[in-house]
């Protein structure tokens, strides 16, 4: 087992990445507050792992809510569900909510939990590798809005985080791509090296060799939790690891939530980004070219849906937590492994992008 | 103007008070984060006041959402609207939300801003006295949840309060007396002087005198700040500012939100501590009697509905925030002036209070 910590004094964390994690009760125990724990899950975790995670929680009150599987329920009414499960099961604030699946359970469960009588325990048991890598380290917990993603939400940090590497095996084909999106994030934004490994072992990845998929986890925790560190509320340096997703929100919310997964999205974003830092003459053709390529090699989309136009790509793109006073500002690559975060860009260039990339 | 600071490090910010601060734009001005400013207000308080507000607010891109007014509409649903008036009028993480109303508004208002983008920089206009005495001052933020008052929320402090005493005089009678109730906690948890200042002033208050006003406001602003900067997250004597509570909200729930405004369910909730305290031998007879006669004066009622019974009356109050692994907590006066946080009681002296107190 490898510990990544993330440092946030008094509200700093380990996570844990390895096999078999999940058997082990006593990681999760000396986390857990109070002795109350409600599980939330979703249809399709929890016959998988549910069981497995519950076998070590015998010695406290436990409860679940089982919510539907995918991004269109990570709505404000689906969370009531979660509030309503835990008054019925009468918790009290010293509880700890558990989140049990990928990406938008984490969200809900975290978005939950820093509610539920103004903020309770929680912790992270991500079975995807999107959020293996990403969105269960970090404290970011959100529900979508249909005008625009994660627009609801807090900065609620979790007790630890808890990445069985064995959940992997029973992720589908598509969402284990959508998790790779992410991880090459890391080696764009601040990790040449890590994108240099990425491009020789992305095969392996692919295949699940337990190894190599365990240095990715390993590795993408260690920059994203450097980032979180730097700037835990997101007032600069956070921004960059969302290189990808103004576009990618923008897909999301104009093909309706759920209709690409998210790391798809992302990965034409990135695209994009790559594209347009181009046209600024901070990357060069080949480079774009290797930023593709390793795209096509994840087995993941380049181009953005033709079905959204060009006036409405620039409008849905306009909702974004990044816009300061009106004025876009997007996460672009100085070079392959230095993102920067920048309002200073002709619309014309990134119109160029969008028409190019659609 | 009187400035009363609540004192939270780099959260800290000043409450004003006094007449005609609504026509001093400049007050709210220094306070604003960012150009795009959303009022949130009700149907009731938006005809008397909301131009006011806005003729200060010229330079900046303004925007309102006016909801329903009264305790029902308190609810993660409504909240809604607030999300969807921000988005609508694509409004930045660099906004500044204002809460223009009485406590309702406030909470809604606050919890709003407290998750519009993971969190946006608001300002508190009450416009009732239970808001400039109380709610609008610490931070704490909630919707209700049918089965628990204030169960969703967040702790997200203002960047200052505005209380402009001229908005109580188009208050109406029941209103105010529900304001006095908050006004006579702080007498009962912390400040014998100002309890016998309110016995000597009770009808000035109810006269509406602006300087008795005023006074009651100042002094009971100065006790909240004084306790929410000891513990600004409640995990110790904050608690005290629920005197009353835990059996008031049980009548809030019981009845419906609505039915009785929450200062009167707080004030038979002091009734009923009152008499739990004296079953415990910490007050004298005649000092519940001083209490039952401060609340007689102000108009306010000393027993609960009949319609919840007395087993009725103990669920409700099981779901309450102060709950500790299943046990139940309540806040009882040692003496008048000094509140304590305790379940070290008998079931059989609340049975008998809570029936004694219908």
């Amino acid at each position: 087992m490898i510990t990544v910590q993330v440092d946030l004094q008094e509200r700093s964390y380990p996570i844990y990445i390895g096999s078999s994690l999940l058997d082990q009760g006593h990681l999760l125990v000396k986390h857990i507050v109070g002795s109350e724990v409600m599980v939330v899950t979703n249809e399709t975790v929890a016959p998988l792992y549910l069981e497995a995670l519950l076998k070590g929680l015998k010695d406290y009150r436990c409860a679940q809510v089982i919510l539907p599987d995918g991004e269109q329920y990570k709505t404000l009414e689906v969370l009531g569900r979660i509030f309503d499960g835990l008054l019925k099961a009468h918790f009290s604030r010293h509880c700890t909510v558990i989140a049990l699946g990928g990406g938008v359970i984490g969200d809900m469960a975290g978005f939950a939990a820093a509610c539920y009588q103004r903020g309770v325990a929680y912790i992270q048991v991500p079975t995807t590798l999107l959020a293996q890598v990403d969105s269960s380290v970090g404290g970011k917990t959100a529900v979508n809005h249909p005008r625009g993603k994660n627009m609801i939400g807090a900065f609620y940090q979790p007790r630890c985080v808890l990445a069985d590497t064995d959940t992997l095996n029973t992720l589908d084909e598509r969402q284990l791509r959508a998790g790779v999106a992410e991880v090459i994030k890391y080696g764009l934004i601040r990790d040449a090296a890590f994108f240099v490994w990425l491009e020789e072992h992305i095969d392996e990845l692919l295949a699940r060799n337990p190894l190599a998929l365990a240095q990715a986890i390993e590795r993408s925790c260690h920059n994203k939790a450097e980032v979180v560190a730097a700037d835990e509320r997101e007032s600069g340096i956070r921004a960059i690891l969302n290189l990808g997703h103004t576009f990618g929100h923008a897909i999301e919310t104009g093909l309706g939530y759920g209709t690409w997964l998210h790391g798809e999205a992302v990965a034409v974003g990135m695209a994009m980004a790559a594209n347009l830092s181009r046209r600024l003459g901070w990357l060069s053709t080949p480079e774009v070219k290797r930023v593709l390529n390793l795209l096509e090699q994840a087995g993941l989309p380049r181009h953005a849906p033709r079905e959204i136009d060009k006036a409405r790509f620039m409008e849905l793109m306009a909702v974004d937590k990044k816009v300061i006073d009106g004025h876009l500002r997007l996460v672009l690559l100085k070079q392959l492994g230095q993102a920067t975060v920048t309002g200073d860009f002709r619309p014309e260039l990134l119109e160029a992008t969008i028409e190019d990339c659609r």
